[in-house]
Parts: structure tokens; sequence; C-alpha cells
């Protein structure tokens, strides 16, 4: 999978090519559809910006589709969108002191084939090519680091803790329940099929998992997972599973909330039962993943390198082919479609 | 105010007397009323049990009515109560080495006039006589202590910061606002009627307050009071105002949740958007003010003591008369018809 290392750019400087690129049409209601995307052709000139001493020209190889990304389909007047989309791509042009061409990277480019970008700030250079460059969209990248800043700098998990994770099969919710186990917690997830609910059981090792969608009642399901309790719950989908969980916490339980998937596409949000934190002294965090940049994403990046090494955390990634199977891939997050990280092949190198 | 220090117990030992008790006929849901008490008249007898080192008994002078209460009279299969009553009352009987004929205390007592304590472990002398007796049931009890340990303990309040407290003039509300000030903070509060925002902005000398039954839009009404965000809330309501509030809040901001009195007759919670936390880093944190007992208790009660005698913090009190009032105080809280802190005054001294 991953590209050959020295492959050569094939594009001309100063040459246009075409430049395809998804666009969302109109701010989306309720849950998006592929009707809300459209795949265009457009041109980029294979050139920077005159005089510019940090432009580069990236071309696209992998967008990472994540369910965040149906907050910025919104619009809020008073919430600025706050991630854009990170992707792994190879540097063509380069007028940056820190990037030459071929270089590849990953950070905050475009859905489209290739990026100008005017300041790369937002990039980081890729380390370990002997991993697919596809786990810079994941386990290496940032649903990787989110799991690990949230359950560790957030959540402060420890071990023999009882751990819950919710969307567990998803990017990050596989790398949180993985790095739990590795600390000694007790390490349950919920997911919406049973062939994810397998997998977590076996690929990925998890003490117990079950499948939401056929639990009559979430606060048996957690009872019968967690006779102890929950200590810490990485939520990443809020709403009736977050109510369930909250009832079942352990005095000074923490909850990382990370994402709110069953939230996003709804009018209204769910009622949970917020005094369920008073009597029980929960910690409900909220967190940024790009808050945990630079220095620290250079130490999780090789910790979590030495984990892959000895095979101590495994990654499923679900790649698709190419441009136009992007917005269909984004809008399959929201009914669950997708099995392990949501990857869009672009290019192969 | 205060009794006399050295009246002597009028009872004698062994007698038998007549002792009133608010009785809880059904548990309740929806608001409260006060159909669902009964004021019901027994006996107690003036006496110990034979051989006990540790029981008292307690003649109760005034109940507090606290809003907390309500969640107390719901039927929670999986949630025992937590926080029974506070009261101040005098010793009649002692078998404990601490505690003598004639002492004062507060502590868990009953709804009643006299109740026998088989070892009073939830109870405190009461060292500031100079006071009156009932400030133990707000100011320089549960509702103080609540203030201080959640603004200092949980939501870590800092000089400068801005901090927006919600049922402001209630007994809680009142002094997290005069130590949020005392603290070098910019503090508004939200109440209930134009008299409660009255005595916010001239008796406890608040920044801001607002009547939130007279806002159309909380949103908007935030945003006039805090053009820079707010850093810190002091929870007491939930509903509305905390989803308003999450929506205002600055990064890093904390949420004290104490109450959520808006909450408890409602029959679902209402929705409150908790992918606010995510963007901007808030912790939102419950507490259990029994978590800050013995000689934290101690080190506050001075510390108030020491801010009563010199004015910087005061309060308001509203005290109605004889233990046949108790339930349509407690009822009214829910209306909002208390200002200041609800006590029931069933003896003096």
């Amino acid at each position: 999978m991953a590209p050959p290392p020295a492959a050569a750019a094939a594009e001309a400087e100063g040459e246009e090519v075409t430049n395809r690129q998804v666009i969302l049409k109109l701010y989306v209601t309720g849950y998006p559809t592929v009707d809300d995307m459209e795949v265009v052709t457009g041109t980029v000139r294979l050139a920077l910006p005159p005089g510019s001493t940090t432009a580069i020209l990236v071309k696209n190889l992998y967008l990472s589709c994540d369910p965040y990304m149906r907050t910025r389909m919104t619009r809020h007047a008073d919430d600025p969108n706050f991630v854009p989309d990170y992707v792994p791509g190879k540097v063509v042009l380069s007028a940056h002191p820190d990037f030459k061409p071929g270089d590849f990277l990953w950070g905050v480019t475009g859905w489209e084939e290739y990026s100008l970008i005017p300041n790369p700030v937002l990039c980081n250079k890729i380390n370990h090519r002997e991993f697919p460059l596809s786990y810079y969209t994941g386990v290496l990248g940032v649903p990787g680091l989110t799991a690990y800043a949230g359950l560790f700098e957030v959540a402060k998990a420890k071990k023999g803790e009882y751990v819950f994770v919710s969307a567990a099969a998803g990017a990050v919710g596989q790398i949180v329940g993985q790095l739990a186990m590795l600390t000694g917690c007790y390490v349950v997830g919920s997911a919406g099929s049973d062939e994810k609910v397998n997998l977590l059981k076996t690929k990925f090792g998890f003490d117990d998992a079950f499948n939401y969608k056929e639990e009559a009642d979430l606060n048996a399901a957690l009872k019968r997972c967690f006779p102890e309790g929950i200590d810490v719950y990485f939520d990443n989908v809020g709403g009736a599973t977050l109510d369930a969980v909250l009832r079942r916490m352990r005095p000074r339980g923490r909850v990382a909330v990370c994402g709110q998937v069953s939230q996003y596409n709804l009018e209204r949000p769910y009622g949970v039962d917020l005094f369920q934190l008073v009597g029980k002294h929960i910690r409900m965090e909220g967190f940024l993943v790009s808050e945990y940049g630079g220095e620290y994403y250079r130490r999780f990046e090789e910790e979590m390198a030495r984990h892959l090494r000895e095979g101590k955390v495994v990654c499923v990634e679900d790649i698709v082919e190419g441009i136009d199977a992007a917005p269909a891939a984004l809008v399959g997050l929201f009914a669950g479609r997708n099995v392990g990280k949501q990857v869009v092949a672009i290019a192969r190198e």
C-alpha cells in the first residue's frame, strides 16, 4: 500500500492541471446526503505565489472522513468552524525552508487533488514511511492523537479503572480501547453492528463489547458489562448513550467529550440528565486535539509507532477509491456504514 | 433573634411530649404541592436508648428549605437519596461525650420538633453564637459551604475572571456572587423577579444582574452582560440557562454544577447542546458539599464569620414561622416565591 518512497513528481512547474474538488453546495439541516455535495473540476497552476517564502503546493493523497465534519456543514453565526480536514499528501513545490518537493506531509489541506497552502503551519512532516501513508489520517494522525490526549490528559485513565468507549470501532474509538487495555484498564466498547462488535472483541482485544442497536435497554446493557460501574467514559456519541452512562458512573468518574455524533443531525439535542453529575462528582470535559500539537504530537507519534511495530496496537481502515467516492463516504459515517477509519484514496502517491 | 445562651431545657427527662412532623405522603411526579405533605402530631419520649454512649436528643429550631429536597421526593431505584436536611437545634439530652444539654448544633436531623439521633456524626457544634442561629441553615452552613467549595475547589475562580451565577438571590447564589466579588471577579447574576435583581445589584453588590423571565432571548442577555464571554458558571438551574451559557463560555471555561432546579419537576430533561464543551475545552463538574466537611468546614466557618463581622458578606433570609408553614415554604421554592434563604422557624430556642 505504501507508495515507493522516491517516486518523482510528474508535474512540470507552471503547468496548469485539472483539480477536482468536493464542494459543499448548501448548508445542511438534518442528515447530510450526497446531493449536498458536488465534485467539480477546476484547474490549478503548478506554481507558487511570487515572492512567498512559506507557500507549498501539495498533491493530496488520502482524504480523511470524520464525523466532526458534519458540524462544519451547518452555519453557526457565533461559532466559527473550528477544525478543518486532515490529509496526507506530497509536496510538489515549496518555497518553505522546512519542506522540499517529494516530502510527504499530513495536515490541513482541502478535499481536492492539489492544495496551495500559503503557510503550512498546520502541516507535519511524515516521519514513519514504514507504515501506510493512510495511517496518518488515523492511528498516527488526528484520530490517534485524539484518543491518546483524551484518554490520558482529559479523562486521566489509570491502571485498574473501568473504561467505556462508544463508537468503539471507529477511527478514535479503536485506539482509545487499545490504549486503555495497554494501561491495564477493563475496557468495554459499543458499536452499531455485530461485525463491529466482533472486531472489538477479536481484532482489538476489548474485554467486552455490545451492539447498542440490539440492546432494548442501554441501562441494563451497561449494568451487565459494568457491575462495578464506570470510571472513565470516552464519549464519541452523546445523547441516550451518554445519559445511560452517567447513571452508571462511579464516584469521581470522568467523561472525555470527544464527539456527539448522535446529535449532529438533530434539530434539538437529546435531554441528558445532568443532575447525575452532582451526586457522584462527575467531571465532563470537552477537548480539541489542536491543543495537543507540536512537541506533544511528536512524542505521541513515536510512542504509537513503537506500539504499531510491536503489534500492541492494530488498526482497521475502510478505504474507498477516488475523489468521486468522497461524498458518499462522508454521508456513510452517519449511517455507521464504515468499518474502522474511513479514508478516501485520491492518488496512490 | 439569638436565644439567650444558657437557657435551661424546660423538658423533664423521661417525659413524653408531642412531636409534630412533616411527612411526605407519596412520591411526587412533576411540581410538588402542599398536599403531597402532611403535618402530623406524634409523640417522643425525652429519653435516650439505654446504654448508648453516642445518642443525643435534639430540639429542632430552624428547618432549612432547599431545592435539592425535591430530588428526595421521587423514588429512584438506582439512586439512593444522597443528602438529608440540615437543621440547627439545641441538645436536650446527650450520651455523647462531645455534646451536652444546652449545646447548640446544626446538622442532619428531621422535619420535626424533636429528633433522637443515634450518633451525631452529621452534626456540628455551633461556634459563632454572635450571629443568628438561622445563619447556620445558610451563610454559615451548607449553602455557604456549597458556594465556597463550588466556586474555589470545583470552578477554581480566579481574580479577573468573568463569573455568572443563576438563582443568584437564593441561599447559595447570593454567597457565590459575594465571594466572587471579594476575589476580584466580574460578577453577573440572574434571578426570577425585579425585586431579586434589585437585591443583587444593591444589597449584594453584583456588577450586573438580569431577570431571566423578562429576557426574550437568554443568548442576547448573556452577550450584553458578558461581551468578553464567561469563564466560570456556577449552575444552580440547568436547562435553557445552562444551554445559553455554554454558548457564551470562553476557552477553558468551567461550570460548577451545583443544582438543576429548572429540571427537577420535568419528566424529560431539557436538551442541552453538550457539543459546546468540545470546541472550547469546557469542564463541567458536579460536586457534593459532603465532600468538604470536617477541617475544611471549620476553616470555611472561620473565614465566613470574619467576612460577616467585617460586613464584606451579607445575607438575606426568608423566614416563615411554625412547622405548619413548612410544606408551603418548600413548594414555594419551585415557584421562586422565596427571596433569599428559605428558613422555617419552628422554635425560638
